[in-house]
């Protein structure tokens, strides 16, 4: 007789009213990820980045860890989602920073933003992934050319002179248009100046379909869901980057796929990613796979080849050299995507290892690739990455800024969502700190606008000197923490958020590096700040990064303040606009041939640069008049 | 503590003195198979085919079936490998005509034949997989191009200017160029006019490379190594189609792909028997999987279709559309051929669901599409294709005529191959029988050309009447036997060889059909036999095939002995032409657009004339004079 394993099942019952299933010894995160609730969780389930917190209302649990808890969350009945099992049927709370943020409809007004700019940049809606209906005429014995040979003999009436049609698509074709009466739909994309067919459904399936357009941000990963047939943005989710168990930096993770073999785990992580927000978006808009007909994807080159599954073990060693800056158009399948194998898989170019097709993207995004004037742009990301140019010439480099201001490494950080605060202001006399938080809702922790806001807000009023250290003796809001000292930016109930120094040390290093990188390509190319007509701003940051502060904190040159503009996250604009137009693709694939890269981690005068800059606002306050000027009151 | 099953091990040792361990329930033939040794199995192993017979010669075993084996082989000791397990260490012989045939090292005279074959069809050595050795200059911060680019920029320089490079070759090409000090060979293979990179190796690897030439016949499938350095052949393999288990023809084994869904079953027998032959090739001369560059197939539609996966349903019913008739490339991965996974597979180009690959690649051998006279071309396989025409026009028509040429369907029917009686004379006195035997060898059956002369034969001494019945008072070798009256070919120590009379009835019926074809075609173009320049014949014979006695047979029609050519398996031989060369292959490409098809099927005129033909030689012997004077004596 066989043995049979007796399983037993617990009820996880959440305040929303619902009630799933748990397998005796299954965590609490991976029970709700079978019934499709996801947990953020960073560091992949493994107890290390404390991000899918539940509240266990009633009920036994067993947990294994609770690091990063607080003792008052412990006390209050927080648990890590994936170190605890239940031990009984229980009731949990999912607190609203642990879910895996989707965004729902999208309001129209984002939408119709994102359509005025396809106009403005020239482009009209022609997909990149085009549907073409054909009626054929059935086969007799004396018209008995084969089924591929009757496509094509209509393509070709049509002018679709070139046209290839890869061998596995045509495994069922026969079965295809017989079933479908000899009306079929071809779903296809132009590759190579060939129409390549991708897809082959029977009927008419013209209308609509959709891409998804993708920014892989080393931190965050986003998804747009497009409508290809008129050009709306239908939906966005996005969610931590989950190769953050392998490092919060490009470096890290590359060290980490190269030298401790984890290639695969880290591939698998961003393409994990990728799918569980597709699924969700299928889901919520009751799609099928076949609804979609291509993926544009954006990201640094690292993340570009950990997503193509590239070996980047030479973007970290000099002369800095990636496997492909261009790539060829892939598949679904390929890169074990949950989309019909055949999908194309279109992947932004990159300029060189350390300026990717997200900078592309971005510059797509601002249009300065067409204006006289020069322009800069920077993308401050988990890197920062910098260009500068007009339509004649185009400069780039890469300072490493490091992910905090996304959120990761600090202690209380957060991306710019629901429950973030974005915006802090310190009264210069009483010294009462004012919040504003995304969504109004309560306070969960600090996105990069509120971590610049906060620094230069605590410098003005004294409370941080020029070296970034807290004067315990100007508030009362420093104290000791367990890092050392830190400032409460908010008092909440279950728990305070602060900002330690530790964090503002990380902020501080970031902004040197990214102002010394302005400086040093400015320098380069005989440039100075008063040459530049604007510089368009792009990163994770919320929708209001206030400019003043950024100057006052020594991050962003003292330029007035209309040369400034802020662009939000212009990877996954750009990839929307290329998604949508074969002539900006076109032009993207043209504009990342034209950016020439500057090393800077080779230059000298970088290194002086940065160190003069890790003072706030900088060891040469004469840059910056204003602030100096601020600094006297 | 966990189970553990404990397996017994037995012995089979060889006659040879090979000793190979077998596990306790594995038959003979699938303990061979793991120790390499390969069985001849039509059946796939069921125990239907007899084709895997083993002579036990001492130790116990046990037979779960004996069908196909005679009462005297029983008691012999012959058992089905296939059907038997050992119940002790055993000691076996394996009759030569049960190994899989794997012909040695190529007579250098037939690979000559074949180079001469190729300066004939004015082509050189320029084989459609070319490797390309290049010298990268090393990347330094000054020319920090990504690699991709940097190959590329070294193959521009030399001139080739479209250049596609699939994603899975990516993933480690960054390793490859390192570790091969920046050279590298490049495997590449013209495709719309563009080249393919299907493979990269480090260092220098460009020669010798080789390319395999594929004859998949419905009964038999032949593999040719071929060093595309040289152009010289290597090597033969061959083997049965294992897909005969499904059906001995075409029509039969479409029923089965379709109407009981076995169509998974039927694609992956042809693909394990070309990596069995393939595997053995390698083997054989020592060569890794990298060392071939490409597959180069041929076959009729069906094998074809059935070869790339493709349902060939609709080949089965009017009007008789395949899938496809030119194919794309496709890669040896997605065919799962266990050759490296990028390898490239070219596929003959087909004419219509009847006239294939095979015949297109016949026609380039014969080289009469570049003939001003007009000539006749037919492959008797299992099907029988005819074309007619010149370098102006082409007509093309197929007869069933069955597998029985090829030993298929007969009870002592067997390839042209050692053992195989291949030439038959009965003295016209005394009725004595005259065999020769392929490789002269002990005679094990009867191979195509053996069975025409055996009946003509038979018909000119009055064994045999014009209807195909034996005369039982004319000769004593005419008994009774399992299927009614046979005819003892020959008389054996073991068994006899005999042709009974529903054997000939499949012949007549063939030959039938082959010579309705012919007369069908011609009067559609308006010719006559006289107008006929040469005809050359292919197909599964011996190397000589005996055109008079075809003609008396009246499967040939009574032209002077000098107009017939006799050209073997010419479908391989296409395929290795247009493996060594590039034109060859775009020749090959054209000629199967201009072929026309006419279908027999729906041709009343073909049904007539092949119930004319039922009769030896013909109804109407005036036809055949040389032979109705024959009769006369």
């Amino acid at each position: 007789m066989a043995h049979r394993i007796l399983h037993n099942y617990m009820n996880i019952t959440l305040t929303s009213g619902k009630t799933i299933s748990s397998e005796e010894g299954s965590s609490i995160l991976e029970s709700l990820k079978k019934a499709d609730i996801f947990l953020t969780s960073s560091c992949g389930g493994k107890g290390t980045c404390g991000k899918c917190k539940v509240l266990v209302k009633s009920g036994q649990v067993e947990s294994k860890s609770q690091i990063k808890l607080s003792q008052e969350e412990i006390s209050s009945g927080y648990a890590l989602a994936c170190k605890t099992t239940p031990s009984e049927d229980i009731l949990i709370e999912i607190p609203k920073e642990s879910m895996l943020i989707v965004e729902g409809q999208i309001a129209t007004g984002k939408s119709k933003d994102l359509q005025a700019l396809l106009h403005a940049a020239g482009a009209e809606v022609d997909p990149i992934a085009e549907r073409i209906l054909i009626n054929l005429p059935p086969p007799s014995l004396d018209d008995n050319i084969s089924d591929l040979e009757r496509i094509k003999r209509e393509l070709l009436a049509e002018g679709l002179e070139c046209l290839r049609v890869p061998h596995r698509l045509l495994t069922r074709l026969g079965e295809t248009v017989r079933k479908g009466n000899w009306q079929i739909t071809l779903s296809t994309i132009k590759s190579d100046d060939c129409y390549e067919i991708t897809n082959i459904y029977q009927g008419d399936c013209k209308s609509p379909h959709y891409g998804i357009a993708i920014d892989i941000g080393t931190t965050t990963v986003v998804l747009y869901l497009i409508n290809l047939s008129d050009g709306s943005l239908v939906d966005v989710a996005s969610i931590y980057n989950s190769q953050i168990q392998f490092g919060d930096d490009v470096i890290t993770r590359i060290v980490n796929a190269t030298e401790h073999n984890q290639m695969r785990s880290i591939h698998h992580a961003i393409i994990s990613d990728i799918n569980n927000l597709l699924l969700l978006l299928l889901e919520n808009h009751n799609l099928t796979k076949d609804s979609i007909d291509c993926f544009v994807a954006a990201g640094n080159t690292t993340m570009t080849q950990l997503f193509l599954n590239l070996d980047p073990a030479s973007i970290r060693e000099e002369p800095y050299i990636p496997t492909a800056n261009i790539f060829p158009l892939s598949y679904a399948g390929e890169l074990s995507i949950k989309a019909n194998p055949n999908t194309p898989v279109y992947v932004f170019p990159c300029v060189a290892s350390y300026v990717g097709g997200d900078i592309v993207a971005g510059i797509m995004a601002t249009g300065m690739h067409k204006q006289e004037e020069v322009c800069i742009f920077i993308d401050i990301g988990t890197n920062g990455e910098i260009v500068i140019g007009n339509s004649d010439w185009m400069m780039s480099a890469a300072c490493s800024a490091g992910p905090c201001f996304e959120g990761s490494g600090m202690k209380h950080g957060m991306r710019a969502t629901d429950g973030a605060i974005e915006d802090v202001i310190i009264n210069r006399k009483t010294l009462d700190v004012e919040i504003q938080v995304i969504g109004e809702s309560q306070p969960m922790g600090i996105c990069g606008s509120g971590m610049i806001d906060a620094i230069s807000e605590m410098f003005i009023t004294g409370i941080l000197d020029q070296k970034g250290k807290l004067q315990k003796d100007v508030s009362d809001r420093v104290r000791d923490g367990e890092e050392g000292p830190e400032f409460v930016v908010n008092y909440g109930k279950d728990k305070d958020i602060v900002l330690s120094e530790p964090d503002i040390e990380n902020i501080v290093r970031a902004k040197a590096a990214i102002y010394a990188g302005f400086s040093t390509l400015l320098n380069e190319v005989g440039f100075t700040f008063n040459d530049v007509h604007k510089v368009y701003i792009a990163g994770g940051f919320g929708k209001f990064l206030d400019i003043e502060k950024a100057i006052i904190l020594g991050m962003l040159p003292e330029l007035p303040r209309d040369k400034f503009e802020y662009m939000g996250n212009t990877s996954v604009t750009g990839a929307y606009l290329c998604t949508l137009s074969k002539k900006l693709r076109a032009e993207a694939e043209e504009l990342s041939q034209q950016i020439t890269y500057m090393e800077l981690s080779v230059s000298s005068s970088f290194m002086d640069e940065y160190v003069s800059s890790l003072f706030i606002p900088h060891t040469n306050i004469d840059a910056f008049p204003g602030v100096k000027k601020l600094m006297g009151n």
